[in-house]
């Protein structure tokens, strides 16, 4: 069965591209920088039900993936977290984290409103997100 | 420098033992089945801080615990989380939800009030904790 991003996914996300075989996508939050990894492995929820293979890939992809981001957003600590609880599909959340952030020291999840990049604003960091992760 | 568990967690948890260089603990809170791995590593904030060797142990621990800990509590879903906002030395959230549980769908951290285990649930679960993960 080939993958497909789940529907939630696809509408609250931005390809940026794949990073050994898992999509990184920009969470459409303009209020944090925020990437979600999606190993393309069908029909799983959890990391241990990955393949050995795709786990040693996944987290290749959250080391290389976390550390850019924190490299190119300077945050004061990253969030990394499969949480799952609403979107079935297996996810990984990196996020960027300031102490000066409207969530901080909590965690981002549920916290007030999203708010949606503008078309220019999307543009520009989709592309120095590719370069950041290349 | 020899490793220390910090402060905070050594307050809020319970030793279970120690898998892939990682310690494991039981987050004193009898209202979620959550563990806390922390690898023996001194002064590390970030996953891709931990030398390769390091992150292998710790992504070894994470898969072999979640899975685990999901066996044993029959649990809905695994929040598996490295946030470490206000607790400094990395750590990792292994927690086993519940569609029934108080916190969900959302995250467990900052919600209601702590519910420490007595000390007889306290032994009897850290006994089949020992048990489940070996």
């Amino acid at each position: 069965m080939s993958f497909q991003l789940h529907p939630t996914l696809e509408a609250d996300t931005h390809l940026i591209g794949t990073i050994d075989d898992c999509q990184v996508l920009l969470m459409d939050d303009a209020r944090f920088p925020w990437l979600i990894l999606v190993p393309q492995a069908s029909d799983v929820r959890e990391l241990y039900e990955l393949s050995e293979q795709q786990q040693q890939q996944t987290y290749r992809a959250i080391v290389r993936t976390s550390k850019a981001l924190a490299q190119y957003t300077h945050a004061d600590k990253m969030n990394v977290a499969a949480l799952g609880n609403q979107v079935p599909q297996l996810h990984i959340h990196i996020i960027a984290r300031y102490q000066t952030d409207t969530a901080w020291p909590g965690p981002v999840w549920g916290v007030g409103q999203v708010e949606r990049y503008s078309k220019i604003e999307l543009k520009r960091r989709l592309d120095s997100l590719v370069l950041a992760l290349s």
